[in-house]
């Protein structure tokens, strides 16, 4: 894997000469990239493409190459696959589609690769790939333009959606591994590639189907252990997995199957994209929670009742706070007020301030040893007269002083995106537009405590 | 009801005299809404409220007045409501909380209100309610200030978040009535107005509990064949019923028998507030779903296993295309490519360019007798190099002229907000940040095209 991670050189084979807008030309993306290593183009049909000398044949380079990019017809793959293997190269990236995605002629030409490979010793990723992002190093083989972030996530996907996806939609892919159809290089390759690489402190998997399971599940398992492994499994249902036998060709296992594995082995399963950018997250920037109960600052009743359905839903429950914690707010509040747990501040922030009830109540459920986590719920407004509402501040403030316990908000309100970006920068606090996403985000991080606690290789 | 929503005069009782900022004045919020009918304010210790007139008692007032909004401390309220009574006024909104939300004296407090209107023909809304906003006549008695937007959706909620975040957040309430703890006026009441509100033609209800079911369902059997009704129930388990109990004073019964009940009154119901939005948005603005065959367009496979996976799981299936609508796509596409639904289109769109293939696609599917509703996979990139990947133009051009089927987009990328508006504008499409949305949507439309072909009145 370290080679395809970071080349010192690489030829991409079957290169376009178009560049610019629409084109997909890789050894353009590769440069706006920051790639700094030799690239060679190979295209019979070319002198020079991006002001770089073009060959004939990866034969004719003559030189020393860690990794071939090969995107030619998929007939001549296995041979241009094979020039490759005797020349030395200790990688092949096989970008196009055609092979088990596709016909009997296109599986047949996927198993003579799975051949190459055994025969030969290179290693293959794909087919069917965008290949590799790496914005530690700068290499990317993808023909997608993508974004260079430095952030300390890595991706392992079977599709390209998520290879793109996380790159420029989520910003969450600091390294990335299409396995793809995965005719050699498979998930346990990967997972063990991030399990010992330290710029990466959370991994992202999406997983339509898997052949060698095993494998896999012992080092999923021992990886677990060292950083947080986020799964997101498709081809759920039957008709799912009989249309991800024709995607990506892989074999589908049930997915019940799936889902004990993953939770043995400490993976945690996210049910779609939503859940793995909101996990993501929270693990880069939350403690673990340490025990499943919930404190909630609140101005809604009705969210407080949304909360408490779904956190009975997710395993976790309701603080019983205690005593001091109720009387700071029970002082401030009309004598005939009901104050428990959700903290319902209305009334004494009607008379109070926003900001000062709102300070006073999350350090108490914060400070309060009966709570292992603290939701508020906070309000992202637009109009004029409702800005002295966005308690931003106060929020990050008193999460960056108490951060042993996790704090997550969820905010109401048509500026969310933008009160968003605001109460998570510095990376005390996790907002989410929607009280359930908040919970079940919660509730992964308290069985990552959980899992963590088990001596390793207990059921 | 019509008093409350369309008065020509009202008494403001207990209003502040504070006003900007964090005051949460009723009279400054009216003024701003627009409201052009007469205003007496009542506050024995002011001359002057916002530059009008104020009294020491609304017996003091000596004019015709419809409705009377109560603000003043909870033991006054009983008294306050017994004068309004028998100055002739129509209708009591009573804010303040500390009723059946609170103890046993506050119960008590109800009780007493709930016999003065049934003893002397006085309609009261509340307490703890934010009462009425109506933005096509501009009254409001809200003391948070709301946006007026003359949208053609009714709001029934028991609680104020939902109040304020359908008109601020969603922008989704042209009219609303908060129930809250409902002492008189109730979910009958409120449904069986917006049935015959020529202005209202989706009914949006916050339920967090009712007393009388029966009359509810009775008045929703025969609006629901008018209009859509799309119900949120909150305090589905039993925690969550426990702390409802505390907020609003409901009785909460079981959520089975309310699920079956709206199930057989053919309501619509939402898991959460996401939902609420996108159910009302699609039946503003989509035709409904005959059939439950969905056909996609897709350039990711992945996206087209995810999809699969969640139509099964709401009862919708990938239809059977017809030949001529493979076919279409399959002359453009690699030879070894199957080409099926999901309509994949990325190889064909490689070679001949996205706006064409994808115009193909989307009108083949549109055509197909085979396909009850389109999904369209699209991409809201931000990245300059990835706007040719742009399609808004496309899809909504094409879903305007095939109108009889509905359309709907996810969008993936980061710039999901901006072209999600420029995807709405016109009203022939919706988007939805991830495919579930989309096809839970799409079965929402579905199961409504299916009550309304079933005879009024079967189960």
């Amino acid at each position: 894997m370290d080679a395809f991670m970071d080349p010192g050189s690489v030829a991409v084979i079957g290169v376009s000469r178009n560049t610019g807008e629409g084109s997909f030309n890789v050894i353009e993306n590769m440069m706006d990239f920051g790639f700094k290593g030799a690239i060679y183009p190979v295209n019979p049909l070319a002198e020079d493409i991006m002001g770089l000398k073009t060959y004939k044949d990866v034969k004719d380079i003559g030189k020393d190459i860690d990794v071939a990019i090969i995107a030619s017809p998929r007939e001549t793959v296995p041979r241009i696959t094979r020039d490759c293997a005797e020349l030395g190269i200790k990688g092949a990236i096989i970008v196009p589609q055609g092979f088990a995605d596709a016909d009997a002629e296109g599986k047949a030409l996927q198993e003579q690769l799975t051949q190459i490979a055994r025969d030969k010793g290179i290693r293959i990723l794909g087919p069917n790939t965008l290949g590799i992002v790496n914005a530690f190093s700068g290499f990317t083989s993808s023909f997608m333009p993508l974004l260079r972030e430095k952030v300390p996530v890595g991706v392992i996907c079977q599709s390209g959606i998520f290879f793109v996806g996380s790159s420029i939609f989520t910003g969450m892919m600091g390294k990335g591994i299409d396995i793809a159809n995965g005719c050699d290089v498979d998930f346990a390759d990967a997972l063990e590639y991030f399990g010992r690489d330290d710029d990466i402190k959370v991994i992202f998997m999406h997983v339509e189907g898997m052949k060698q399971g095993k494998n896999f599940f012992e080092v999923a398992q021992r990886v677990a252990r060292k950083k947080p492994i986020i799964a997101l499994k498709t081809a759920r249902t039957q008709r799912g997995a009989q249309a991800a036998q024709s995607h990506s060709g892989s074999m589908v296992g049930k997915h019940e199957v799936f889902e004990a594995a993953f939770r043995q082995a400490g993976i945690i399963s996210a049910q779609d994209p939503e859940e793995v950018l909101d996990y993501t997250k929270a693990f880069l920037n939350l403690p673990l929670m340490q025990g499943n109960r919930v404190g909630l600052v609140t101005f809604t009743g009705a969210g407080g009742i949304i909360l408490i359905d779904t956190l009975d839903e997710n395993g976790l429950e309701m603080a019983r706070l205690s005593p001091g914690t109720i009387k700071k707010i029970k002082d401030l509040s009309p004598d005939w007020m009901p104050i428990d747990n959700p903290l319902d501040i209305w009334p004494a922030l009607m008379k109070h301030g926003m900001a000062h009830v709102y300070e006073l109540a999350l350090t108490g459920l914060l400070k309060d040893p009966a709570v292992d986590a603290a939701i508020c719920i906070a309000i992202a407004p637009t109009l004029p007269k409702n800005q002295h509402l966005d308690i931003t501040g106060v929020i990050k403030k008193t999460a960056a002083s108490h951060n042993e316990k996790p704090v997550v908000s969820w905010l109401y309100g048509p500026n969310q995106q933008f009160i968003s970006q605001g109460l998570e920068e510095g990376g005390h606090v996790v907002a989410f537009p929607t009280l359930s996403r908040a919970a079940r985000t919660l509730a992964a991080l308290y069985r990552r405590a959980q899992f963590l606690r088990q001596p390793p290789g207990s059921p």
